[in-house]
């Protein structure tokens, strides 16, 4: 394994390089909480979070948003005055047989139903992996893409795009069958650029090669810039592998300034699934992300 | 995580679905034993292993050849009547600095030695991740690139094949900057065939979008065929993740019929990094890896 000079201040509470922003900053104006981020906050404490940091807008998921009731979480957001960048997460499109696909098309209307009431632009799509015993990849990769084209309809009812998230090869298997930026907009583009666009995670795709074609190919259909970085040794549950930007291998610049020039101007979610920071402090969690924001991805925006 | 239906029989011990195959047995024609699926035997025992089993391939590696020294190495092989079908392996070629280019090209030029002393064909190449510090994917790709050109001359010289292994976006970080079987292949074909190819790895390209096209693509490049599997849940380990065919998520018959349909009529080789199987009997490993081979391989070859 190869080291990474790290300055990780969460957990560690190394130094930072640069401040952390005031709210009111205008350098946050574009910077989005993912909630998962921080897996110990219920809606309330990430709303509460993103507000005292001074972030306008947060990525809602779906089972926290349920636990407080869908009314009460719309108003909790509008009354904080957040934006909702997009809600986690839909999709999971590639179990087998009749039934499992009729239930999983139901609940995906009703998570764009969510979305809608969130005033979230967009829901997140997890294609899923493949069913147990499985191996064809190519059937399960077409049921994904059936599915994204079967939401379409009342994705444009409700005035919520679809995003599909292509998800680093590490997944699969068992989380995301759509393996690459290329693959994705291969699925989107037949469909309608209102209603089905595509996620850029950097942790997915900054390996890919060619990914700067793709993400000027993607353009318009870009629904959401989610960053979060790949570390090494990479950690023990692949599920949790995820690292906090500058702790890792991702240029942020590089990829940014690509996302940009293809034309993107929403919000840019913090998406980080890891045990070292779940366990840390929400709100240095939040702050360090800031930093980390300001000096790697909003100069670049 | 999905769930995999497993007949895990090593190191379960579970009944196997196939007869261990017996020496002579014609279907072991073409099936080699990468000796690092046997983590725990030297040169020594693998080559034994290898004629107790019926094998009539092996694939050595570079540290356990050097233990016994060079000559004796070819001289054990030779006489057990056994073909060396790849060495591994050469590569790293990513580091930054003229000094450590200079020495990776001298040791791969060894290696390229070593593979005609032993009399194999290939000498797979991983390329290398990226140095500490150094978010520069693309340089580090196209460094791995010069590398490989500037061996060329050698590798004709010895009549060893360079085969430049793509490996699994997992690694792209650490181990392997060539991402796909799309990207090797765009570095081999500016080079001669008879010096360059590439290795098909099941484990390392099994997810790749269009890997059909690229492994028709790749016809007479392919220098090596490498089987083992992907299996969920993902071991901790990420260098030790591979599975034992069979027991996880990749279509080998599929795989396998479109490296025939490619043209390639080598040896197979079964590569296991895996913790368990490392742990397990090494006469029980070979007898499994045996088993599912003819299961799920050879009919397809």
């Amino acid at each position: 394994m190869t080291a990474v000079t790290t300055e990780l201040d969460v957990p560690s509470g190394a130094p930072a390089r640069v401040e952390t922003p005031a709210p009111g900053d205008p350098r946050l104006a574009r910077l989005s909480l993912n909630q998962k981020t921080v897996d110990g906050w219920g809606l309330r404490e990430a709303i509460d979070g993103c507000v005292a940091a001074g972030l306008p807008a947060i990525g809602t998921w779906r089972e926290p948003v349920a636990d407080v009731g869908l009314e009460t979480a719309a108003r909790w957001v509008r009354e904080a005055g957040l934006r909702v960048s997009s809600v986690c997460r839909g999709g999971f499109f590639t179990g087998a047989g009749d039934l499992s696909q009729a239930a999983r098309h139901d609940d995906n209307r009703r998570a764009l139903d969510e979305a809608a009431a969130l005033g979230a632009p967009c829901l997140v799509l997890v294609p899923g992996g493949l069913p147990a015993g499985d191996r064809d990849l190519g059937a399960a990769r077409s049921r994904a893409a059936a599915a994204v084209e079967a939401l379409v309809p009342h994705a444009l009812d409700v005035g919520v795009r679809l995003a599909i998230e292509p998800m680093h090869p590490i997944f699969a298997a068992d989380r995301g069958v759509v393996s690459t930026l290329g693959q994705a907009l291969d699925m989107a583009e037949p469909l309608p650029v209102e209603a089905v666009g595509v996620v850029v995670d950097t942790f997915h795709v900054w390996w890919e090669p060619g990914v700067e074609d793709q993400i000027a190919r993607a353009g318009a259909r870009i629904a959401s810039y989610q960053v979060c970085e790949w570390i090494t040794p990479l950690p023990p549950d692949a599920l949790l592998s995820r690292g906090m930007m500058g702790d890792g291998h991702i240029d942020f610049p590089r990829l940014t300034s690509l996302v940009a020039a293809a034309g993107y101007t929403g919000d840019v979610e913090v998406e980080i699934f890891n045990a070292d920071v779940w366990a840390a402090d929400g709100r240095a969690v939040v702050d360090t992300l800031a930093r980390r924001y300001v000096e790697l991805v909003e100069p670049h925006l």
